[in-house]
């Protein structure tokens, strides 16, 4: 049975219609004030009115600006490519990011910086990505950009307010708090979220978008995880937790895991069982992008272990080869739980299993196909994601899609200060 | 981004508050609508008219009715127990089922039938539950109750308007039209949904309800199903097949199955797998309700063979309990990654696992703990259902559902006819 959460009233009326016509505008843009009646199914009265709030909150622009207006009511109009923007961030065991992407999603600034492997303290992680953080935000200032708020991605689960995140050691950290005191993020609040479902929202908003349908997108780097967005959104579970691929079992006599379990997903298909199948040695902290330590670097680079292995896979090295296989088939018996639980529409494989994917996606095919697949019918179409750096580039995603979602929560924040 | 589906408008307005007035009565009878006020947030004006037009019509009544009148302001109100109510049906390979539950959820009539094994053709299948849709409906008729809609639950996939079921032998059909044509269903529609679904929700109608929290529901009769509720609503996935447990590969390298994979659930937890470990041969036919075939039951009795292998359990045969350990073990296997992948509050065994559940739950509950139990932190609880027939159930359970999202829907089918 489905209510609204509580009554309906005249204001929430007006600001859902405006959301409605931004959320058109964003779909459809760019578009006119006629067709986005149409589209909406508002008066044209109704649909001026809203698309003149907006342009003066500096959320959309006439596509023909009339000097001294705001565009003749016949021009179509769109979401603004400026002023405003939004803060991804980023902290990962060897890296720290930062992007900016204006409400338009365009990207505007990129910037990766390694950081020591973990050991900090999470007061001095969280000082360097503050650091990143004004860096960046200076940048985006000469650029003529106002950011209007911040999202940062962790390597962890977040369960109401508390992040846990033991590849950097923490443990039930108060994050909203903690990150916005040392975190600038105004108007809107700071927030936090996981690296795997922000990667997998990149995918909506950087990559191959609503065409998708429901998807689970795959992120791997050391670990594996995965983001469900359903309906356009995150499906996150009753604690948060949801999309933990990479501790489905695969092979229920393997290897143990650091989960507690016995032969997860990541034990066969993570990054250290494939460099380890493969024969790969790689030197201590190498593997990761503290191999860049201390250095800025314009786009982070695959890490040392998994150029290696994918320059092997291109070579035809059999250790490499095998390496892929047993990633391959592991991974085929992982998305054929998916397939049969969620139904969805795609799979996506994004970060490592993107760049070994014409190894593995064969074995992975033939899994989904045989495994029920005959009995559903469909089986999700299997895709290789396009979108590099999806965690701090969801982050940037988020805080547009926060704007978007409530156009009004930037001049109503600005007032309350 | 969430944005509302089409503009907000007075009249949807009016109706979203008749649905959220009666959502709050259902969740709070009695309730006074001075409570009712403040539980919605609506005045105590407009509360008293959606009162007013809810006990119009029939689906809300005083507690404490003035004669010629419809109560003292201050008396409280409640869901109407009569006359209104739902029929459900279920159409499975051993037995037809059909059950009345009135608006307040009480089961008012229930029957069950035997029929002939698959074989039949749809039609004739269709026919037989159409005769015991008939009977039902005069046995209400005559307990003065006006059944006011049809849900039939089916053991199959559907994906929109048509109906795979492969164990009736039915392939692609258009559902509403085949089942409209021959099974009245007035003033609503007649629906139809998987078996496992409506089991699923009949969890949260008829069992432990909302406390329960987002859950998955394991139906088993013959095969393994899932259903899984979100918000207190099924998702189903891009085509409508999400919650194939039965399919979820627990051991990569076991017996084949009929989806055209190898070692799914089915084959070790599935009732065929448990008899064949446990050794226990059942005649031709007697597995299955078509043991009591051309006699109408009271109510379904357990096939034979799982009654015969929970008197085994409980007679500690060597056999019986080597079947449960093993079905045990795989559906911990198959229960990691729903925890993993989907993150619900709890797990509800029912069906033939409801009743084996002692047997199985140490191992079940070991996998869940151990299977990335202490990464999440929180395990879903684990229980047992207390629901028999969840599905026929379910399918009455999902009428009064759709008559209280929409309470006008009743009277403006009435009008439109």
């Amino acid at each position: 049975m489905s209510t609204p959460d509580g009554p309906t009233d005249l204001v929430g009326m007006r600001e859902r219609n405006l959301a409605l016509v931004l959320a058109e505008i964003d779909r459809s843009q760019p578009v006119t004030r006629a067709r986005l009646a149409e589209l909406t199914g508002l008066t044209k009265t109704t649909v001026s009115a809203q698309v003149a709030a907006l342009t003066g909150l500096g959320i959309v622009s006439a596509d023909d600006p009339v000097p001294g207006g705001r565009g003749r009511p016949g021009a179509p109009v769109s979401v603004a490519s400026g002023p405003i923007a939004g803060l991804g961030l980023e902290i990962n065991v060897g890296y720290l990011s930062a992007c900016v992407v204006d409400l338009t999603r365009q990207v505007r600034i990129r910037r990766t910086v390694a950081r020591a492997e973990a050991g900090d303290r999470p007061q001095d992680a969280v000082a360097a990505l503050a650091n990143l953080a004004r860096l960046v935000t200076r940048q985006a200032r000469r650029a003529g950009l106002v950011l209007a708020g911040t999202t940062v991605a962790v390597p962890g689960v977040i369960d109401g307010k508390l992040v846990n995140a033991p590849n950097l050691r923490w443990d039930a950290l108060p994050a909203a708090d903690f990150l916005s005191d040392a975190i600038p993020s105004r108007p809107l609040p700071i927030t936090v979220d996981n690296e795997a479902n922000l990667a997998a929202l990149a995918e909506l908003w950087f990559g191959a978008g609503p065409g998708l349908g429901d998807y689970v997108h795959v992120s791997s780097e050391t670990g594996i995880g995965a983001g469900i967005v359903v309906s356009g959104a995150l499906f996150r579970g009753a604690h948060g937790a949801a999309g933990e691929l990479g501790h489905v079992i695969v092979a229920p006599d393997g290897p143990p895991c650091r989960c507690g379990g016995r032969g997860c997903l990541e034990q066969v298909a993570g990054l250290d069982a494939l460099l380890s199948v493969a024969g790969i040695r790689v030197p201590a902290g190498a593997n990761s992008d503290a191999a860049t330590l201390g250095t800025a670097v314009p786009d982070r680079p695959p890490g040392a272990g998994a150029a290696e292995l994918v320059r092997r896979l291109e070579a035809g090295d059999r250790r490499a080869l095998d390496a892929a296989r047993q990633a391959g088939r592991g991974l085929g018996v992982a998305l054929v739980a998916v397939a049969n639980l969620f139904d969805p529409a795609s799979i996506v494989l994004g970060g490592l299993h993107a760049q070994i994917a014409p190894w593995t996606t064969p074995h992975i095919a033939a899994a989904l196909e045989a495994g029920g697949g005959r009995l559903r019918g469909r089986s999700p179409v299997l895709r290789t994601s396009e979108v590099a750096d999806g965690a701090v580039l969801g982050a940037a995603g988020e805080v547009v899609a926060r704007i978007l979602a409530d156009p009004l929560a930037v001049a109503r924040q600005e007032r309350a200060r």
